[in-house]
């Protein structure tokens, strides 16, 4: 591994891959990753199966400074996330006192009793910290250079909060966005294609939408850690944007993405 | 490979891993796969790095009956998913002469520059089979067993209509869904583990909701292929919901994932 540190994300459960569930962790992950520098490099879905969640842990752990897990460490049969940890560690598994102590404490302040199963989550595998979980009180924990979420999305962001501390950092990764309406792909192709030969140092993008034939366009997102170079290239994709006739609009980080136009891409 | 056919999905792309984008073709394409019998087991998010997409496409077209892949198709210079597949199959790539007619005349249709950059999306590996694009011409392709796909989620709509004629169907699996409102998941969670053991050709799930104190639950989703166990499974979580006071709630599918209510964990 380099100085820069970087991450990986494990996403475990049936209803990812069956469409039930659209995934919104990958997205929070990488954005509270965003500020200390780790780019995410690579996202698996493996399903409820033990084998399948230990050969992409040890995959993943192997290539990548840290890897983030998300889902099934709640009370019921199909949660086998912490044993699936404790064998990819080949590690054995028992109750944590602390997380004892979390849950029995919190189940009697709700007045719900605290039965077997809810007992289950108490259940680490050896050697590993927990996580703090301010949603549900149901922690989560971290083995090695790997940290074990919960799946639902609230509790992920709870959870994240207690993560930062542990993380060492890397060089920022920033980013620029320059947005060409009534563009196509294919008017900036060639042009941008030899910016991104001359500032080989950064990655450049290029991300169209398409939302009417009145509202259409391209995104081009320059990433990079080094600022001076990210404002010339910046400037770089305006200019190549007025070669078109279109005034460029320049918006800081990867703006455009989430929230923005439907894409049906203009090519 | 048994008889029944599986799939995995290598999602090409930096800006889903940064978090610019947030997937929706996994979910998409498992819709479009569930009535074919053909169940999504592996998701791999790569970045636009061809060793990167080389790897994951040969372990997943190694392990699965089919792969997808999405996005790296278009015209600009990070568009590198074609070379990628060829690298992966060990195969050159060129121009397909019946994609070139299909850009030609659709750029001539709309009076646009039929560019070098655009001609770039003629090119697919040798002995590939062209999948056709609908929404904006430039086709995708197949490789052996792995289908090339374009990113944006239109386009991935589009070019699924002409992949079904091409695949082997399998059992299809069901799924049905009972919803026990005000429960947590730890007052099923016993009951569940040994309905989970009782049937255990069946796949049992189980995903708490929560939108307000007043609007919460937990759904109890079956999945499996046989019919008739499928009914009495639902039977038998209905009758686990009513030994909580609660009155259950039917429905088929997996009823009260995506569009349902914000979860936040109810254990």
């Amino acid at each position: 591994m380099t100085d820069q540190p970087t991450a990986a994300i494990c996403l475990i459960g049936d209803e990812l891959l069956s469409g039930r569930t659209r995934d919104i962790n990958v997205q929070t992950i990488a954005r509270f990753l965003a500020p200390y520098g780790i780019p995410i490099k690579e996202v698996r879905i493996v399903s409820d199966e033990q084998a399948d969640i230990v050969k992409a842990v040890n995959d993943l752990r192997a290539a990548y400074t840290y890897v983030f897990t998300t889902g099934g460490i709640g009370p019921t049969h199909d949660d086998i996330t912490a044993d699936a940890i404790a064998a990819a560690f080949d590690v054995s598994i028992d109750e944590h006192p602390e997380a004892l102590a979390i849950l029995s404490e919190r189940y009697a302040a709700v007045d719900t009793e605290f039965t077997p199963a809810r007992r289950r989550m108490a259940r680490v595998p050896d050697g590993a910290n927990l996580i703090a979980n301010p949603v549900s009180g149901a922690p989560g924990f971290q083995t090695g250079n790997v940290f074990t979420l919960a799946g639902v999305p609230k509790i992920v962001e709870g959870m994240l909060g207690d993560i930062g501390h542990r993380l060492k950092t890397g060089k920022v990764v920033q980013s620029v966005t320059v947005r060409g309406a009534n563009l196509r792909e294919g008017d900036l192709a060639e042009g941008l294609a030899k910016l991104a030969a001359e500032f080989e140092t950064l990655s450049l993008g290029s991300y169209p939408w398409f939302r009417t034939v009145q509202d259409h366009g391209v995104a081009l997102v320059a990433r990079g850690t080094d600022e001076v170079l990210l404002r010339s290239a910046a400037d770089a994709l305006e200019a190549l944007i007025v070669t078109q006739g279109i005034t460029p609009e320049r918006l800081n980080g990867e703006a455009g993405g989430n929230g923005g136009p439907a894409q049906t891409g203009a090519q």
